[in-house]
């Protein structure tokens, strides 16, 4: 599971509590504070819980930046990191620096819940439709971009790719990153989602994976459809493979929650999905949602089907978002009906 | 405060959390993840608060450790973190681990309370008697061990020690970080602890100040005894007051509790603190609880008196240590009286 559950000794509550902490990934100190709380509040939005009682950020100021570097970079990270936590009703009321050679940033996150504000990720049932809440591509964007600066490594995927292009990518997933997945969180329960979980280091598909692995039936997910920031899957593919994109395990950084519905639901969820995401500042791409696959009955294990169907996700702001690119209705792909 | 106290949506209860992580300091990998459980918990029992609802665990993994190493030395520490997590009647379900330049160990610890579970640290009036559960003098033990190999450093201070007390000194400082702080916060109930807090990278002074400055009457706390592991005193002393140790800044690692009890109360506090350590294989020094000083009217500062009484603290297990060391009586300091 996301989090760890403890059932209290008092009046049928449970803790319900996840950390998590790691390097910087982009250059903006204070987008990177953000992604990281958005980040750690993940794991609670994957169970369908909205809300968060505390945060404790956890923080290693690096011993190799000089000191105006660091009042310069580190206030900037806490900032983003509180914005994100305010974003997300909560608040940041203690944590830990310490001195390191590298830059952490990271935090916990914890809520006393009643029984009915989570979803235990174990209900899928043959019938469901997967729903996916960002688009993937966020290791091969932040990778590309750092390329720009990499004669050798810009000339294998300048034939694909356009520096304008990649930076626009880079944006986007940036943004991707630091989106908190709450909206997702609420809709779960609105449409009855059976299952989630968030997509991170492992990939869609090792995510995909052990979610199958926990579910109470006998059930396998089928993925058919990638939504992918536009792009990427040309720069993964002229650097033969290198990140496994369109396999399924590129890692993701705060990447979405991947959402088991009853199928009826699946349209409207992501239907809603859309026109909230637009008002937070988030419009087109990564405020969507995309129908990625079905559940079958099988053997608790996930699997993309062979070529699937890439859904080339454009920069938000960008001509081609200002068109309907989310897959609303499971019919868009004959493999769902 | 050492934890943040949240108040929750539910019933009157509040969320009490804290968080800890540092470089291992011993060359024992169980017993430094010992320290590091100990350490984190020390804040909830610096509250009275003698439960645990759940622990997560911090690591990082050097990145420099080849793999026998890391696969020797990591399982050992998580273990080490394990059973002190289980001393403490709680467990860790939960954490993360990365890669990093560094060791790190550490962890979160959260409980959900009622009110009366926890001691606010801030009830202290003039009259009090401040009592310590653990000697001082950690840092200069572990960094006195470190320099039996370092013969420049060594030549320092072989005039005021032998090789076997600064390896008894280590000793007995490791196992005194690796105690938990748990018998003394069900003690602050049982003898209506007016505030508390465990001591550590400030110092005795440096907690003992921040304790003052928390205080809801105009109080001032002054300490007339140190007890400081043997002979760290005189290594202080012979490399010039490095450490700042009788001048109480130097830094611990999972101190003992500085605690305010009403004066009728401390003595019994440190008896039963006595006995109830020879149990649990603590016998002698570190299961102690010594009557450091005393509560005075005032501006809600701290002072160490000029001149205070040193109490060597012989380690456990020596032939010292099967005397009574522990001042249990007020009347043993005529400044007390």
């Amino acid at each position: 599971m996301d989090c760890c559950v403890i059932p209290l000794r008092h009046g049928g509550l449970s803790l319900v509590q996840t950390t998590d902490f790691f390097y910087p990934l982009v250059e903006d100190p204070y987008m990177m504070g953000r992604i990281a709380c958005a980040n750690v509040l993940s794991d609670l939005y994957a169970m369908g819980i909205t809300e968060c009682d505390n945060m404790l950020m956890l923080l290693s100021v690096s011993q190799k930046m000089n000191d105006k570097d660091r009042e310069k970079v580190m206030p900037l990270m806490i900032r983003g990191f509180r914005d994100a936590a305010e974003e997300g009703g909560t608040s940041v009321t203690g944590g830990q620096t310490v001195i390191n050679p590298w830059i952490i940033v990271g935090g916990v996150a914890s809520v006393v819940c009643q029984p009915n504000e989570f979803i235990m990720p174990d209900g899928a049932v043959p019938g469901d439709v997967l729903v996916l809440t960002k688009p993937l591509g966020t290791q091969v964007a932040v990778n590309a971009h750092q390329w720009l600066e990499q004669p050798e490594r810009w000339n294998k995927i300048k034939l694909v790719v356009t520096k304008e292009e990649v930076k626009e990518a880079y944006q986007e997933a940036m943004f991707s990153m630091a989106t908190l997945n709450r909206t997702a969180a609420g809709l779960m329960h609105k449409f009855q989602a059976h299952a989630a979980t968030d997509v991170t280091g492992f990939g869609l598909l090792g995510h995909a994976n052990n979610l199958a692995a926990q579910q109470r039936n006998e059930v396998a997910f089928v993925i058919h459809n990638l939504p992918i920031i536009a792009k990427m899957t040309a720069i993964s593919k002229a650097c033969g493979n290198l990140f496994n994109l369109v396999q399924g395990t590129s890692a993701e950084t705060s990447g979405g929650l991947l959402v088991c519905l009853p199928r009826e639901q699946a349209a409207k969820f992501c239907s809603e999905m859309k026109s909230q995401s637009s008002g937070a500042g988030g419009q087109g791409a990564s405020g969507g949602a995309w129908i990625i696959g079905i559940v079958e009955k099988g053997d608790r294990r996930a699997r993309i089907i062979d070529k699937p169907r890439i859904i080339e996700v454009p920069p938000r702001g960008s001509q081609a978002a200002n068109q309907d690119n989310s897959s609303t209705s499971p019919d868009q792909n004959p493999n769902l009906s």
